[in-house]
């Protein structure tokens, strides 16, 4: 996962007497983390056990009133209240790390906790600010989480990897750390991801699984879960995240958070620490997890008005075109969505369904032009961009679980699997795998290029929707299929996820057409989803769905989404 | 070289009866060349004989004044007489056909020729601009000769391998050839390149050797060689070529014209057909070779407007900045030079010390700041570029050499001697190298970002000043150092060459810092390239430099050309 990585100097505060044995290793970590979360007891909140599921409430319990009110806000409402001192920096990072704490309490969102070095940088920018009178940047006092992947200074990377835990310490920010501290945020605490980084879900032979708090029976998704639980908990407003196959969009969209995975390189993606560092026959890229549109739309701003090209190599030089993304110049009144409901492979589960017919609903009454988008075949994305995923067989994922003992989680197993333990791919072999991506990319992009013959405005269609995954959030280790999330990735088109509501089972009525009363499932796949579909199963999980955009039209993607927003809010009316 | 390459159709008219022996298949195909050339009685120019070296008047003797007076203008120059019908196509068409069979008779620098079709096109242009009034895009009427690489409709495209002659007929265009088409240019030819393309000269075992204009017993340069004598012939105004170690630069110098390589994927670059297809690792790119400097962004410019990034798949997304490009908005109107005269591994040849020195004080004298630009390690960058280009050892190439028993050509061997006979990378091994590319580039570019410390103004440097090769147009097989084209191709930083003079030998005063004075050679390569001067070896090759930008900032990067290039001006004068 991620470029440029490197492994980085052992423990500097005397840990690296830990013995190799993963056992060890996990339980001085989780002592660790429990030895910061023990320095607030005011903030904690006793487990009330697994018959409480649903954990939303609880999480908030020990906030004040106006810590309540900060912590809904999202950045664009927090940010000018911070810059006119409505709120302290250091009152709303108080309000943020009491609902972390919460988080890890109910959740196990958080690894490394430095609430410390928070409040030492909330307390410098009050001052400045007072002193001043000026902001540091765009993003003044604002708490903002990292996922364990990317490096934060001084921080360890483990990085879901027990066998890299305190070997890993970050002697830099990561290119998007350094941005987000130069525009003023404030950096508090790293989220939990799976380890090998290579899974939909969030569990590590370190500090174990990591749940939703809308049904903790359920994932938050992953890999960036933890940044999904945490913001999803109102631990912060605004988290970074990474993704390859999903693992931004997903936890976003099963925790009821916006999410955005760019193109490649659109953002400033060196500084991570995950395994395969070179790899580049399929590449991740970094991205937000937000409570809001507008919020994934500053995260970009911000990133690049930092010239991020400039920060690091890699970065395409590529200008944030902020009146497309915020004010939707140039675009038509009239946009045309194409929508891609079921992917050909595995049909998503009826609320999913029910989500795209109604959002499909409100933006033909708000005048929109509305075509279906034929999936090409995604089975064949999948397949390849799982061969890119082990070109090596998965020799370097065992080989680092070996240096601490650690077994393998069973998602990795599964996604593993799909080797069949066939040997490292030969360089001819690879780049025959490489030439085969380059055809699905050109036949993907003349497919898009070809909507122009079914459109009345003889145009292309301007954005894709389309679900996120087959299921809603789920049963953990249940994930069986990435095709909605990973197809994109293997294009490298950009993807925003939105919430657009939640399924109560006890409410939920299931369609006529519901998916175990039509025809036999295509394939063992779908047979095996479609098996999974009980409304109770799912209660109270999060509804979401995805909007995809061209290569590059990162601006457009958000603008669109700010369109279809507007409609749905409209048909709500 | 290039990406999504497929091996196209066998020919459709019947040569495919062509016997797999290359010799054979040598014989043929200059044959069907012969019979293309032998149409044009009246255009021929005999051979005067080796003892003729210079053919730069010889290659103009068959056209009449007006026919001259065409072919000594650039495209930007051209293009308002075709659309003012000063000029018809035809007429403009048949004094570059004239002049493109003397170059082909006296510099060897064509493959395929299709007058025919270039005739037919111009006809039907001349005949739309006098029905409409209107040209049919920004390059109307203008001919434009294109690489053997690249894929032409219905055209060979052999590539340098006497194993791909006459089975690989094109069933479509390349993008940029898609691009030009629709934008007016007329496309008439194909032009030599080097067996494997792996070569900085320009033979191969179909048609031999192509030779400079300037000099016949030098190399005009490769691996777009044919595109380098062509153009230097004034057989096209206009030419496309490649570039992966130096395929447009080297050539574009030692022919004494102007060329750019853009960014990777700045320009279109789908449809072309070379070895290793769907290696990325290290990427080339197509771009153009001109007497011009504004033609360089003419056609970048032509290309972008057409949004090559709906035209192809892999094209990036960013629309050309024409202003800056043109006009230099935003340019600070004191610009900072770093120079970079030697590289640390093998210093230039005396006249292009000579040239770099000139340039300097004629900046100097325009009230630019010039600061030197320290190497970094140039040997390094090339020990991993050779590698990359021999992941699989060599192997594809001399499988494709053993399908028509061809052997290897001179250049490649040299050059495939690098791999010491070492078997395939493993995948492993490969993102290892990667990594450290990857290394590289962060390297080369914070020590970009460094220079702002060297400077008066505080901003880094906004080009790079250096020689594109240690050596002049060179004896033919004798190229032994590419550290100074290939170096920009790992960093992927674009680099505009441009003419600045033509050694006269007899009038070639030594400098009393010529190399053979001064400390013993760094090493090996250093000691051969500095026991190759002798001017009279170089005798009226021409001298050129290049300039380097950043990477994705072509448009700055031809702004600062035409900055240097006014600066010149005024200190010639």
């Amino acid at each position: 996962m991620g470029t440029a990585a490197t492994r980085l100097s052992e423990s500097p505060t005397g840990n690296n007497d830990a013995k190799c044995d993963y056992r060890q290793v996990a339980s001085k970590k989780t002592a660790d983390r429990e030895t910061q979360l023990a320095k607030h007891p005011d903030w904690r909140v006793p487990d009330p056990g697994p018959e409480v599921t649903n954990v939303t409430e609880l999480l908030l319990s020990k906030l004040t009133a106006t810590e309540r009110e900060i912590v809904h806000q999202d950045a664009c409402g927090l940010l000018p209240k911070l810059a006119s001192r409505q709120y302290s920096a250091v009152q709303v990072l108080t309000a943020f790390c009491k609902a972390a704490v919460a988080s890890q309490d109910l959740t196990n969102s958080l690894t490394e906790i430095f609430f410390n070095e928070g409040f030492e940088r909330a307390k410098q920018l009050d001052q400045h600010l007072a002193t001043t009178g000026k902001v540091v940047g765009p993003l003044h006092g604002l708490p903002v989480s990292i996922k364990d992947h990317i490096l934060v200074k001084g921080q360890d990377t483990a990085s879901g990897y027990a066998s890299w835990a305190y070997k890993s310490y970050a002697d830099h920010d990561a290119a998007v750390v350094r941005i987000l501290r130069e525009a003023g945020a404030v950096i508090y605490v790293k989220t939990a991801n799976p380890q090998t980084l290579l899974s939909l879900e969030t569990n590590n032979n370190i500090y174990g699984r990591t749940v939703n708090p809308y049904n903790r029976e359920l994932s938050p998704g992953g890999s960036s879960g933890g940044e999904g639980a945490l913001v999803a908990s109102h631990g912060s407003p605004l988290g970074v995240g990474t993704d390859i196959g999903g693992s931004i969009r997903i936890p976003a969209a099963w925790s009821g958070l916006y999410g955005f995975k760019p193109s490649v390189a659109r953002l400033p993606h060196t500084g991570l620490l995950g395994s395969h560092d070179g790899m580049d026959n399929v590449v991740g890229c970094i991205g937000p997890l937000a409570t809001s549109a507008r919020d994934l739309n500053l995260f970009c701003k911000v990133m690049l008005q930092y010239e991020a090209w400039i920060v690091e190599h890699q970065n395409l030089y590529i200008e944030w075109r902020t009146d497309l993304a915020e004010q939707g110049k140039g675009l038509p009144n009239k946009l045309v969505f194409g929508i891609l409901a079921d992917d050909g492979v595995v049909a998503p589960h009826p609320p999913i369904k029910q989500a795209i017919e109604k959002t499909r609903a409100a933006l033909l009454a708000a005048g929109h032009e509305v075509v279906d988008y034929t999936p090409l075949d995604h089975q064949a994305s999948w397949d390849l961009i799982v061969k890119l995923y082990f070109l090596d067989g998965g020799a370097e994922y065992f080989a680092t679980m070996a240096e601490s003992g650690e077994p393998p989680i069973p998602s990795f197993s599964w996604i593993v699997g799909h080797t069949e333990g066939r040997p490292p791919y030969s360089i001819a072999e690879m780049f025959a795998l490489n030439a085969e991506r380059e055809k699905i990319r050109a036949l993907a992009h003349a497919h898009w290029n070809a909507t122009a013959s079914k459109t009345t405005t003889g145009r292309p269609v301007d954005v894709i929707l389309t679900p996120v995954s087959a299921t809603l959030a789920p049963p953990h280790d249940s994930v069986r299929w990435w095709g909605y999330s990973s197809h994109w990735n293997l294009l490298d088109y950009p993807a925003a996820v939105f919430p657009v509501g939640q399924l109560r089972a006890s409410e939920w009525k299931e369609p006529a057409t519901a998916p175990n009363s039509v025809s036999p499932p295509r394939n063992d796949v779908e047979k095996v989803i479609r098996a999974q579909w009980d409304p109770f199963a799912y209660d109270n999980a999060p509804i979401a769905l995805q909007l995809v955009g061209r290569r590059h039209m990162e601006e457009k993607t958000l603008a669109c989404l700010n369109v279809l927003e507007e409609a749905i809010k409209l048909y709500n009316n």
